[in-house]
């Protein structure tokens, strides 16, 4: 083990996956995208974790060079590991769950033919199941991440000046997160999103549609990365919708608030915020284990019909189709909220929900907020203040 | 087009693509990866560029929804490819080039079957050689980036206070590069490495390996992200390696620069930085088109034997296995400059040179600058004092 005050709370995911390849019939995982490795050894390295369908898993490490515990074993290349668990008297596996969502395609074929008999079955699916229910110890540092990104929404105010562009105060907040700890980087699965450090979209900006299966859009600053802030002036009546990361410990919270500048009169744009707080409301009245996703859903397009606001719901000219996800090591994890799911909630689950107007001429408003499903229902992890508020 | 003023621009880019093409006797290539669809189509968006062998490509576009140009064909899915290329009057691909060094493995599957009788070759190898020589265009962006990088570097003295951290340091310079520009996300080829925005080492951090594939490593704030900074407290006679990106504008730069706090006067350090110094200066007189990158590595591993200091050189504990690397839009392009490269130097490559050390208890010294290939020898694109500057 590399951490072994992290034994026990690693045991417990390693069974949780375990429980999960059973049911699967699969003999053996191998991971070795950085977030499974974290998820599994409790750190990045470089090589593999080796998690057999019982018992304790292997570690077979290319870098760093400098670990000498039992189970830890250096290996040059992923060709060695077959030698290795014949040497150890293991048997090779039948049945083997690779990353076939994460590993390249040349990745993939290399480590397929490490065990040429087995099947292969994809672990991604199997891990991201598991990863979706957080443990006790999860749950703390997403707690942590939560206190601290509400932390950083508090300068919103203060570093608000009269002429700033958007991209100016995206950098203000970005360096508030930074001294309060935020590691920076934005873990994303897959290969459809980029982003740096979130997202602060101004009046119209709001209605520039992103390559990115993000919930908002933005045109950026440059066709690099097409998304976000774009240098918009920061003008009277104006919204201004803040949706920065917040990893500031290895998990993330998601989290999004509105502001204006000077008073936001436009009828449409408060009664849609309005209406993003009564949706997450009933969610929260909805929401505990069992309740099938898809009936929030439902629930929230209901309500958006009701108002007639479906052409404002989830973008303008571009829409998401989702209201919430999953957070965790990732910012998109299980469970996804949208109509097509067939998740369920489970106690333990942390889900961020965000269910966001665009309202043309005057921008995105709604919330966003990380929850922890509990037996009795829904705990927010980012409390803060959810009206709009004016900066003057 | 997405842009037409670009067109002449892009036109070159898909040319050269096209010459590596046709002498692998490849059709077609489709490109998806975010890295290669900014190279070929001049911005980043959701979906394929179908570049054949001769003409022009087309551009199937998932997301963003704005675009009405004639060449752009919007799809839902790849698999709506196929049937669009037919009722074009175009041959289907016998050879196509698809990136199965960046496309996931179940991605690369499904792009594998839209023309399941065409044989398959790696893309990624192809558009990467076309990648290593820049354009007019391209060269004039990196300038641009190596300017504004510059720029951050000569902020270092004033931002330097008593009793701060390194990744205190690292925060004000992450702030000054945004302000000046700088759009903050690290494009890096591979999975092999992560990072935020870029390394600070302090001291002793410099001996501690990362898992990552960089020249250099550090502890880290966290387990999650284990490179760079780790929190060393500054104290006088450690040196103090600063190593940012540089991604002003899509296109990045690598530079290294090491100051020390107080005077260094460990005797070792000061050799090994001088060392560097000379190795670059000999890679100046020796590098034209046509020299053999791996000349220019064995050159540099000679001079570091005769200075009996191979035990320091690219690391102590863990090292790297080369001295410099192309870069572009992303930070690990061809050449690698390394013993085993068969590369060759062309007009128009652009690489960063980085022959560092570690020096035990005192830190990593050594420069790192980004280099323009031209006719006559090389170019420095990250212009700033190479001597090792004391903070006071």
């Amino acid at each position: 083990m590399f951490t072994k005050e992290l034994l026990p709370e690693l045991r417990l995911r390693w069974k949780k996956i375990q429980a999960l390849m059973k049911a699967e019939k699969t003999d053996v995982c191998i991971f070795c995208d950085s977030v499974n490795l974290y998820y599994t050894a409790g750190r990045v390295f470089s090589g593999y974790v080796y998690l057999p369908v019982e018992g304790e898993p292997l570690f077979f490490v290319k870098r760093p060079s400098v670990f000498s515990e039992g189970n830890i074993i250096y290996i040059r290349k992923p060709e060695d590991i077959p030698a290795k668990i014949a040497e150890l008297g293991m048997t090779a596996p039948t049945v083997i769950g690779l990353e076939s969502d994460t590993l390249s395609y040349n990745e993939y074929v290399r480590m397929a033919a490490l065990f040429p008999e087995a099947k292969q079955i994809n672990s991604n699916l199997l891990i991201r199941r598991a990863r979706a229910v957080k443990t006790h110890y999860e749950i703390e540092k997403m707690k942590e991440s939560g206190r601290k990104h509400a932390a950083v929404y508090a300068h919103v105010e203060s570093v608000f000046k009269e002429g700033m562009t958007d991209d100016e105060l995206s950098i203000e907040l970005e360096y508030i997160s930074r001294r309060l700890g935020n590691l920076g980087l934005y873990r994303i699965f897959g290969t459809s999103m980029e982003i740096f450090m979130g997202s602060v979209l101004a009046g119209p900006n709001a209605d520039n549609p992103s390559p990115y299966d993000f919930s908002m859009g933005g045109e950026g600053m440059d066709a690099s990365l097409p998304v976000g802030a774009n240098g918009t002036l920061l003008r009277p009546g104006m919204s201004l919708m803040i949706d920065m990361g917040g990893n500031f410990n290895g998990y993330q919270t998601d989290m999004t608030r509105v502001f204006s500048i000077r008073q936001l009169t436009n009828q449409l744009a408060l009664d849609a915020h309005q209406l993003s707080i009564d949706i997450q409301e009933e969610v929260k009245r909805m929401a505990r284990p069992g309740v099938a996703v898809k009936d929030l859903y439902e629930m929230a397009m209901e309500k958006v019909k009701e108002h007639n606001m479906e052409h404002y719901f989830m973008g303008h000219r571009q829409k998401a189709g989702f209201i919430g996800h999953g957070v965790g090591i990732e910012i998109n994890e299980l469970p996804v909220i949208s109509a097509r799911s067939k998740d369920v909630l489970e106690e333990g689950m942390t889900f961020a929900l965000e269910p966001k107007f665009v309202i043309p001429g005057v921008g995105a408003v709604g919330i966003e907020n990380t929850f922890l499903v509990t037996a009795d229902g829904l705990e927010a992890l980012t409390v803060f203040d959810e009206e709009i508020k004016e900066l003057i």
